[in-house]
């Protein structure tokens, strides 16, 4: 008789963080053995997926977290996420650190494949377009930085037996369980209890992506045997101003909006929009959610 | 009165090492308070530079030394170098990860500056020109792979009022102390016991510089206030056919060298030479040495 296939044991990280969560949801639907770790656990039912709380900015913890649990698979999506604080806050360095505690220890405990949610603020950030092997990794942020810090950390520990890496560059996600100080949240928020929305000029163009998709892919990249960086977004430039527009639009208060009323801030980029050609080609994915009826959603549910 | 002002207290790493030995020797002159670490204390003499035995290759026992000591400056030259083996080794991920440690304890207990000596293998290899921040950061090996994620690194520990950073790409070095199963150690020693040379074709063009001028561009980069990357190499192409021919030559005996004896290594980069126009306009520095008059001085002290 052959011997029962190795169940996979994967362990996903910011478990309950808004991308943590919907890849968690993803991967409920599997058959492997499913841990989740968070700073603390949720209260509520937890299904059949194994909580742990774990402060994964210590790299001690990481380590020993690692040894006990042995996953075959890494999903790591935990790092700091505060709206306006997470681009410069030192707390990005105590994430790289222990990024690579984790990858020391995955590896040393015979880990298979690790994924790893990084970011387009990886990129230089006036290119003109974003491509995974051409565009240059020059990150202009401490966040930035730090993830393409452990990124590069990643491919070293993948190297000679080590565990097969990939990583998700994420451009803009947005969708249920977002923090409402993020931008969609906070413009929806204010014109249903009838605020003026007080925005830059808007013409940014970036690349909206549903949370749903995000989670889709980088789930689709843990159980891939593809290496390397690709882009997670919709590949489709939108302005904010669009956005803005459409959301207005929608809840009938298009006077609420403020454009011009704050100063575009300094280093921001014009333009953050995917190259979806190699994760099109490689993987096999495009996203299912269309950005209007997804801000559809979100007005109706939030 | 003024207060005096602090002094520097500069702690080298790997100062057992082919390179850190020369920067201790560099550094012995500057008036500064000297910090030597190493696996082990030299016997002998120790002058006025005060040692530590400290396996740098421990995390915890780097964040330990780094927090006593409290240096102002660090250079880091420490790493594994085994000739033959230090490409691939494992024990590559370790210096990665304790590297880590060493910036993270730096910046916490207010370290001013960093400086660490990196190599040409971060380049992608078949570039036509080696341009600091041009080039794309594509190594081959696990080697170049673990230095310059230290390098991502040590630019995001940089941020934000962390330690100013720069780092040495070193290219060939060569001189006294060399590890005796390196390259031309090799050569002078075969010809000097009239022993013959196996080589390969021998075309490959390398930018051979000489460890003292290794060690005073490193030096000069510690207390310099210029941050990024520097190539370390004098510029000069350089086949390895005329290194060994310019040796047989001096030592008259041409007929021991058989070139073609040895196959090209499989990915063997056919040209590593350095642009060297950024660190001569931007620190002023220029390689002392001519290839020549080097070589002629280790076949006489070799």
């Amino acid at each position: 008789m052959d011997a029962p296939p190795r169940v996979r044991r994967v362990l996903v990280t910011g478990a309950t963080g808004f991308i943590g969560r919907h890849c968690l949801n993803a991967l409920l639907m599997r058959d492997i053995e499913l841990h989740a770790v968070a700073q603390s656990i949720p209260k509520g039912p937890l299904g059949r997926t194994a909580w742990r709380a774990c402060d994964l900015r210590d790299p001690q913890s990481t380590e020993r977290l690692v040894a006990d649990l042995r996953p075959s698979h890494i999903l790591h999506c935990a790092w700091m996420a505060t709206p306006g604080r997470f681009w410069t806050d030192l707390e990005n360095l105590q994430w790289l650190y222990s990024g690579l505690a984790m990858l020391s220890a995955f590896r040393k405990h015979g880990g298979e494949r690790f994924t790893g949610a990084g970011t387009c603020a990886e990129y230089i950030s006036d290119a003109d377009k974003f491509i995974e092997e051409q565009t240059p990794i020059s990150p202009a942020t401490l966040y930035g930085k730090s993830k393409a810090a452990l990124w590069t950390a990643a491919q070293a520990f993948a190297s000679d037996g080590g565990p097969s890496v990939s990583w998700g560059r994420i451009f803009m996600p947005y969708g249920p369980g977002d923090n409402p100080q993020r931008l969609i949240p906070t413009i929806i928020a204010a014109l249903k209890e009838g605020r003026p929305v007080l925005l830059t000029a808007g013409n940014q163009e970036r690349d909206f992506v549903h949370v749903k998709d995000v989670a889709d892919l980088l789930v689709k990249l843990l159980f891939s045997e593809h290496t390397g960086a690709f882009n997670v977004g919709a590949g489709r430039p939108t302005s904010i101003r669009y956005v803005a527009e459409y959301l207005a639009g929608k809840l009938a208060s298009p006077k609420l909006l403020n454009f011009g009323a704050r100063p575009m801030p300094t280093n921001e980029p014009l333009k953050l929009v995917a190259d979806t050609e190699r994760v099109t080609r490689i993987i096999g994915w495009a996203p299912s959610v269309t950005l209007e009826p997804g801000l559809d959603a979100l007005i109706e549910n939030e």
